[in-house]
């Protein structure tokens, strides 16, 4: 089995030739689509939505991540085998939660010419080089055969929510497409902050509090907090967008910090 | 064989992780999207396009439909046995036209949890509950092992073709891709109806008279009616946009009325 | 292996339906999505990227290709098989590049309705005719068997480069989604024609010295000349969109002009 994951979108023919490339090596590959609409050069956000999706998937399969502007450039190929599961892809920091959440992970550095396409441009490795890679792991080629082990891969520096003030702070990581802000803020934390508090969930102009259970717990058009399907705080508006309402700038929305304070005089209501 | 139809668009992992949960369960198991770009929570849109396509699949294909703004909430789990395909969604009308289409379609509230994954969230019910009892039906798993029968299922108020004033009337379903304004007046009601008279079609802006074969039969920038590929009426215009021509805003197209009239003085120029 | 090509977008069932199709006729056949997002009716560009395409999937892989602004009117449906590969769609030029490199193509004219739905519609022969006749290929159904052979298909007449005051000139054929601007300069060309003179590259606003490897080369939001992943001369903006930068008209950009010219007092500087 083998994922991809790529800034190329979808009117251009470049993931169909990467499909035709793995099954051209291994005819029997199932491919799976994680997303083809990461903001262009976003590795951030890819890194992201592959650690929030690979658990999903069988161990042994591959997953193939390009989003990769230094295409060409000097930047190495590197494939990573992490908790069962093997990761291709530029070493430009695209899996950086996948080594930090894995201490004991082995990165090759995929050097070794017989697994790639016969003509490698400069500017297509996901079809040139990732994509044939992908194909022979998924037939059972040992990533060792592949290149050399390596110990310094690019790592992003991620932030962290902190407390300060007396407050929990945390920041947007992703807009989905129905507008919700996801954050950092994972629920065991933010639960044991509040510790039985109901609490003030504000980022821009939205302002909620108490978290909820479900979108469809707030009357329509009414802002709420949930803890998302990553575990996550989330903030949401039922039956609307709250990526429409925070009153930030759409460029500002992935990175606004989000405050988690206790509401004034708040006992145990949870 | 499993298809998906969701509202969750393809920019989020979203509709990877129901792929990865469905392949986790049954790695055999070939999906197929039907469509992942339902406006949110447009849950009669999704009813119509699932009919509209389920009859192209083998017979046992197991279809999921999650447009499901009240996830979390009390709506059921259900899953639909209806001319030997299976419907795995919310019981939130989303199968209605299927159900008013087969008379003798058996409901099964979904709720032996052995067939979801361990940890189901409030929020994403699709890759929690969904996708893992679709695995479990495409390897063969008796729906009846899954809940208990139900016999009263959500039903949507679909609108019906009338006859007023000499004309019959119908609505605009659905708006498609090349902005053909597709009706719910099927070709033998329309034809019935004219009688072999070539009638007008008019739809906001529009009026077309007599009915074409093809496209290609109108000038270019022309507006025509024809019988489309699912047999009901549609406007459209040659190398054009009949939504942009009709003259009602976006958001009134679907649900816009259409009459078909007799031509003043009309004989029978079928 | 059977691959899809069409302007239906993704927001209809269109072309789950096809698959669908596909699938009740052979459903081991494995189904691969080219692009779904052609501008509507644009055959040449659906013909560009087809051509770019299948040479990256195996041999006997069934191309369905459906741009299709004739359907149902007297436009015939073919079947064509160049380098061990299949194509099926309309007889309206959308083959025309694999037509010509390829002079010993057998084509065949689709008649016998033995190999269609039993209920051929006037308007989605996508799914009615091309999708069953690509399945019983897949299945190994014998072309000769589908219908006579035609020797006078459609050719749609494709820019050549030439040149003209010592200049090279050509024309953008494809923005991609990158924003980047793909001609019809092959490399060999370009090369021959510099023979190892930097040269000037110039297309609307953009001017650029020299031809880079990566996109990396260039300082960021600076314009560059590349060969691309497909072998093309290709103007890019590092980390921009060369497409916004050209100073043309979206709707003009393709078949914009691309000038070649030495640099005034060029010696080999490559």
């Amino acid at each position: 089995m083998v994922t991809l994951l790529t800034d190329f979108g979808l009117e251009d023919p470049y993931t169909a030739m990467m499909k035709g490339a793995v099954l051209s090596i291994n005819p029997a590959a199932r491919i799976i689509d994680i997303s083809h609409h990461i903001p262009a050069g976003a590795v951030m956000q890819a890194s992201w939505a592959l650690f929030e999706t690979y658990p999903y998937f069988p161990e042994k399969t591959v997953h193939v991540a390009v989003v990769d502007p230094g295409v060409g450039t000097r930047r190495r190929p590197i494939l990573v085998k992490a908790r069962s599961h093997l990761f291709v892809g530029p070493d430009n920091g695209i899996f950086s939660p996948i080594l930090e959440d894995c201490r004991d992970a082995q990165i090759i550095h995929l050097k070794d010419p017989r697994y790639f396409l016969k003509h490698v441009s400069n500017t297509f490795h996901g079809r040139d080089l990732f994509a044939p890679a992908a194909a022979y792991l998924s037939l059972g080629t040992d990533p060792l055969a592949m290149g050399p082990m390596i110990d310094d891969p690019v790592r992003l520096p991620f932030p962290r929510p902190y407390t300060k003030k007396g407050s929990l702070w945390g920041q947007i990581v992703r807009v989905d497409h129905f507008g919700n802000l996801i954050t950092n803020l994972r629920a065991e934390d933010v639960k044991k902050f509040l510790a039985g508090r109901r609490g003030i969930i504000a980022v821009g102009n939205l302002r909620v509090e108490g978290i909820s259970k479900t979108y469809g717990e707030a009357p329509p058009r009414q802002a709420l907090a949930l803890f998302g399907s990553s575990g996550r705080l989330e903030i949401a508006v039922n039956k609307g967008r709250a990526a429409d309402r925070a009153g930030l700038e759409t460029a500002m929305l992935v990175g606004g910090e989000v405050m988690v304070s206790p509401s004034p005089g708040d006992a145990d209501h949870s």
